[in-house]
């Protein structure tokens, strides 16, 4: 939806814009946030929006404010919707992105010799979760091979595909390495098979442009507190309308399934099926503020501008004596790691933060496969967002290259 | 926790005492809030937390705000355990009650003819969430028998105890009709033949004592936004020490099971494996302070006070013509129940509305048996709290004294 004509179209995100969009964001006057990855600085109208909510119900009460603002709160899944390119109906809202992911993956059936593939950069809060229903039902989990930039190889995937593969779950944006999976290719091969398709899109939402239909997923879930510039504490679940149909939740409630006897219950058509029928609402409307926020930005504004500035960043680091970058694949997303040889990335971090620059460390444990084969420490993670300057990414790479010497 | 002698041992709250606790609750100004077994109003400490916490997220980042707040939030688990008398070690938080509740049933695991026990006015989401595990799994739901006043009779309930029962979960305090289930007499019983229990004390938390020792359950689910006057969005989880060993989470992510190793990862040893990693800061804070608050009340003077404005409000209602009260049992909870005969419970609520008076409706789906046993249409419920005056009683009564007329 285009809300202003300076903010859609094709052009870059002037100075003017940034300038603009830096007014709207209190956090840029005291720290230069590069834990856009971790959690993006919220703009005024998501943390006011939520502030303003919660004054109502402590001066009209909980329930009374949310019957008030139902038309407001219901709008919140039409602006997810228009997020990624799906109908309403195939939207849940959940209390964060593990949920989300959790009520997709553990609603599929798996029985022994049943094959689940994914990636070696994959979360490890999917990974623990995969394992998790491989020792209790028989399922294998296995691992698509990677192609020379260590890029997901839908080659070999489409040479893995046979009678017992079950579902395919990757992530397109890993936490850490700049890596952007091909997740496009991925569903053409998942969608001409017949196999479910579950896509992991927490790093890339509000970073780059989400298509449902172009992506072929059968599921997308993703967290509002990244790039999207939403609140913590929440996320939501897409699932395509066709696949939803076969599909019961792994738990339910009143909401998801109403009773309707003795004996039965009966789920709910669209995809709110997978929510509880308590919320928060304030993080609810925080997040339908943020999605609007990112739409009447531009998300493909976004996308160059955070692609520039992480580039930018990466030529800067390159120059840095001693210093490793770890990012992998050709199109790079803006999430930026690197290690230095003489001090450990819990000792940058916290160097950085006495300068007032945030920036977070992501351990091995996050991504255990990729970690171990790569064998990677913890490593820091610097990750732009379109709000960051060129002269902030410059005093980050004074700064850490100071810490360097 | 005894914070202030004024508000702890065993005097009533005096008139001074409400009027402070009053003035402490922007809402008043605006409503007569019955509808505490909905949400209570929240105290300004409560959404001045909140505020100010969502305040600095925007101003130094979310992971930023949280590491920086790390020691009040973790103060939140030794506040929740204070209101349950338990360990710290045994609480997880959650995003709602139901969340909670469904971690901690689902968790269980269940084979053809084991036996789940529970009552008549058991909660119609747990309910549902009962038929789908015994549909999967082939477990049997059954209901212990009520006494001649509505209320679960434990004798009954010790006399269907067998090897069979895998489960007693009940509701101490149901959604409506002012019931109070004997939660202590069925810990004893299940306690003594080695049996799982899981109570539900959504509707008593807040509002009357809980001692996880006296009730001798395993597990035990609550939410923050009803009596307690927290945050919508919030609950938790008790579950026992000694139990939580043999019990895996239905799903797990990074936090709850970290990843150990190649095929491995292993479950947290406290109640914290129910969590996941990403959460809610400023509710979680909201929730601590309000427990906080509760206990600088004192629960021993919430519930006389509670007891006292709901037998006031019964004892006028009583003279409404035409005005039938749904309450059971004999020691009832703050929550009065009851239909008009010339007015549905919607009509009713609509009315009293427009006169800023807060209540709710119940239908007849939230407690599914009970309702069809007692053919119960919508009902209008109407919960006291400790702040409510007995002037607003007596104005809630003639107004649905008018609405009957």
């Amino acid at each position: 939806m285009q809300q202003s004509t300076s903010h859609t179209g094709f052009a870059d995100l002037s100075d003017s814009d940034v300038h603009r969009l830096r007014s709207d964001t209190p956090g840029v006057a005291n720290r230069i946030h590069f834990n856009n990855a971790g959690a993006a600085l919220m703009p005024k109208p998501v943390v006011g929006g939520m502030i303003e909510y919660l004054q109502r119900e402590a001066e009209i009460g909980g329930y009374e404010a949310s019957a008030e603002s139902i038309s407001r709160l219901e709008l919140v899944y039409d602006s997810v919707a228009r997020l990624v390119g799906s109908e309403r109906e195939e939207i849940a809202l959940a209390e964060n992105a593990t949920l989300a992911w959790q009520r997709a993956f553990y609603s599929l059936r798996f029985g022994p010799g049943d094959r689940i593939l994914t990636t070696s950069a994959e979360f490890a809060a999917n990974y623990v979760a995969f394992l998790q229903v491989a020792r209790r039902t028989g399922a294998r989990v296995e691992i698509i091979p990677d192609d020379a930039n260590h890029v997901l190889d839908p080659e070999a995937l489409e040479r893995m595909i046979d009678a017992h593969v079950r579902l395919i779950a990757i992530t397109w944006v890993p936490t850490n390495g700049g890596l952007v999976n091909p997740a496009e290719a991925v569903g053409r091969i998942a969608r001409a098979h017949g196999i479910p398709y579950l896509l992991d899109a927490c790093q890339a939402v509000g970073q780059m442009p989400i298509d449902v239909s172009a992506l072929r997923c059968d599921m997308l879930t993703a967290t509002g507190r990244k790039f999207l510039r939403g609140p913590r504490g929440t996320g939501f679940l897409y699932i395509r309308h066709d696949f939803l149909k076969d599909v019961e939740p792994a738990m339910i409630d009143l909401f998801g399934a109403p009773w309707v006897g003795p004996q039965g219950y009966e789920l709910r058509s669209d995809a709110r099926r997978f929510e509880t029928w308590e919320a928060n609402y304030a993080t609810r409307l925080g997040l339908g503020i943020a999605v609007d926020y990112a739409l009447s930005v531009g998300i493909d504004k976004i996308e160059r501008r955070c692609r520039l500035l992480a580039e930018e960043l990466r030529t800067l680091l390159t120059a840095v004596p001693g210093l490793s970058i770890h990012d992998l694949g050709e199109r790079r997303a803006s999430i930026v790691s690197f290690t230095l040889g003489n001090a450990g990335a819990r000792e940058v971090m916290r160097r950085l933060a006495t300068e007032q620059i945030n920036v977070s460390v992501s351990p091995p444990t996050s991504t255990p496969l990729d970690a171990t084969w790569r064998k990677l420490p913890d490593i820091v993670r610097a990750s732009p967002h379109y709000y960051n300057t060129i002269e902030e990414v410059h005093t980050l790479a004074s700064a850490v290259c100071r810490i360097a010497a």
